[in-house]
């Protein structure tokens, strides 16, 4: 730490990212990739972007932009495009959080949003699960706070209905409300629809998860026209040119090639499906998932344990460390080679101990 | 607006970003980019990537970060690679910055300061310029705020010296500096070999000018260990996934082509001489550009009207509205075919005023 740190940041607490390993090859389970390559239409708009590069990219992302609101039935007015959906998520915090209107979100959530809460010096209040993982909509009911509700929720996997969403909103009108849809695409109901309806509503989605495209960094923020317009104010006073050249190439190529992603969203929720039935005739216990990743802890093996013999194996899953999930681990959905790769390791954990 | 947006964001002036023209094709002089393409290496290396993009991106950025490192001949703890230079100037505006540390600039300068400044809740000051448009290093001797300084600056295009940015380190010990040197490579004199010597130097660059790749966003701080490990945390507390896997990847064949770079700066300074004898003949003003642009006035013509006359005949250059500046346009140097076209059009110009 240098003395010329900002004096609010000696403590500041960063968001731990999920390995990126080198070196060693592992069947990797730990950052809820898709174990698809992006479009081949996608790949190709990208590459074909790259001879353009000495071009700045459009900063209002405007064909992006236009081709997403079509693909959700919204104006383009109503939608931003952003540099992955952690960029739309740190708008949201420093446009609609302050000292005197302060975020609320579950105790077990992404673990960005006390991050972002934390570097943004805003105000911060987590209201606990149910002890079945679940989220009662109620405890969000007239609570005049900025919302924020991963749904699916992770790493829990769980989700709450669109008439519960409609609930909170409604007894909200003063407050916005975030629904973070990263997971959406494997289950989920998504909110998008209602942003036509409430002022207050701002759905945020990401490229990374069932478009595979995690390292071209592309999300989005969908909401009403005065919302979208305070968030663009803030890009523009940040970050301008947010979505480079090539990302914004392979983001229109993905979305025209929808038919490519509900396939593999398709597979993969088979296999979640399979993943899951498998784990329990183990002996672990899981939620009923409605993302790309399971959330499995067994009775009688530490989370860490089972962490730490699938690393050995060479199979990364990911572990928190916090008291209240530090018996689980997230373990993303792969092929059903990776799974059965996985199950075969956690066959042999479980043996071990009978 | 709507009625969420934080309150101190109701008067938030935003960057505005030089047009990006859709539809009609314009000779392109308004946003210093490069008029060649990027090296075909890093085009291909690019291309490659594309088709890895169902994995995150590297957050840690070792490769690249390495390969700067080695091109700067400094440790790698150096360095921080980020999305565009504007990303770490934002970073060194939240680290380095506060309300009992305010920032401070010179009134011409790049006009993302003032709106980092702003949208970060920072106070900030500014200097004037001397009325020749130089910036007179004494000026921010031993004055304990925290400095950003653009050099070569923009968009006057005129440098100080390295002596002279090292009598602005020694007499604020107790405060960051921050050189921008986003168009060192057309003629100014780095400042990252300083950055050994003194604690409190960040040295910001860019790939957008010289490397030719504004469309992929990649820039980076050089600094002593502890001011980039201040900037890491905030670059974990913010975006850690800041560099895409194509960029990353374009990013790391470009330096090692830096043959091709050299050639590309040596016909542009080429380009920019010429151009400034041209303009100098017909009657403008122009200061001697260490940059990638020229900055020119004439002593009968209003700055918005050669902005007009040029743009009606298919020439965009960038006109800024502010009192001290707005008799003059900032020209892009570009190839010797797009100068002349520029220099034709301004004969034209200025013969009807005769």
């Amino acid at each position: 730490m240098s003395k010329y740190l900002r004096p609010e940041f000696r403590d500041l607490d960063s968001y731990v990212p999920g390995e990126q390993p080198t070196g060693r090859s592992f069947i990797k389970l730990n950052t809820n990739e898709s174990p698809f390559p992006p479009s081949p239409k996608a790949t190709e708009a990208a590459a074909q972007a790259a001879s353009g590069l000495n071009l700045y990219c459009d900063p209002d992302n405007r064909e992006l932009t236009k081709t997403m609101a079509d693909y959700f039935g919204v104006p383009a007015e109503c939608v931003l495009m952003t540099n992955g959906s952690d960029e739309i998520l740190n708008f949201a915090f420093i446009t609609f959080c302050h000292s005197s209107c302060p975020a609320v979100f579950a105790d077990i959530t992404y673990g960005f949003y006390k991050v972002f809460a934390n570097v943004n010096g805003v105000p911060y209040e987590t209201i606990p699960l149910r002890s079945d993982m679940t989220l009662d909509y109620r405890d969000y009911l007239g609570i005049n706070k900025t919302i924020f509700i991963a749904n699916p929720n992770a790493p829990t996997g769980l989700a709450i209905s669109t008439g519960e969403v409609e609930e909170i909103l409604k007894s909200n009108p003063d407050n916005a409300v975030i629904i973070d849809e990263a997971y959406v695409d494997f289950g989920g109901e998504s909110c998008v629809p209602l942003t036509q309806k409430y002022d207050n509503l701002l759905v945020t989605q990401t490229f990374s998860k069932s478009r595979s495209m995690a390292g071209a960094r592309l999300g989005m923020g969908i909401g009403s026209k005065k919302l979208i317009a305070d968030l663009n104010t803030v890009k523009f006073s940040i970050n301008p040119y947010n979505v480079n050249s090539m990302t914004g190439a392979a983001g229109i190529a993905a979305i025209k090639d929808d038919e490519y992603t509900r396939r593999n969203c398709a597979v993969i929720t088979e296999n979640r499906e399979y993943t899951t039935e498998q784990l329990r005739k183990l002996g672990f216990e899981l939620n009923n998932s409605s993302t790309n990743f399971v959330f499995a802890k067994h009775p009688k093996i530490s989370g860490e344990d089972v962490y730490l013999r699938l690393r050995e194996k060479g199979i990364l899953v990911r572990h928190f460390t916090p008291d209240n999930i530090k018996d689980y681990n997230r373990i993303s959905i792969g092929t059903r080679e990776q799974m059965d790769a996985l199950i075969s390791v956690l066959r042999e954990i479980t043996e071990e101990i009978k």
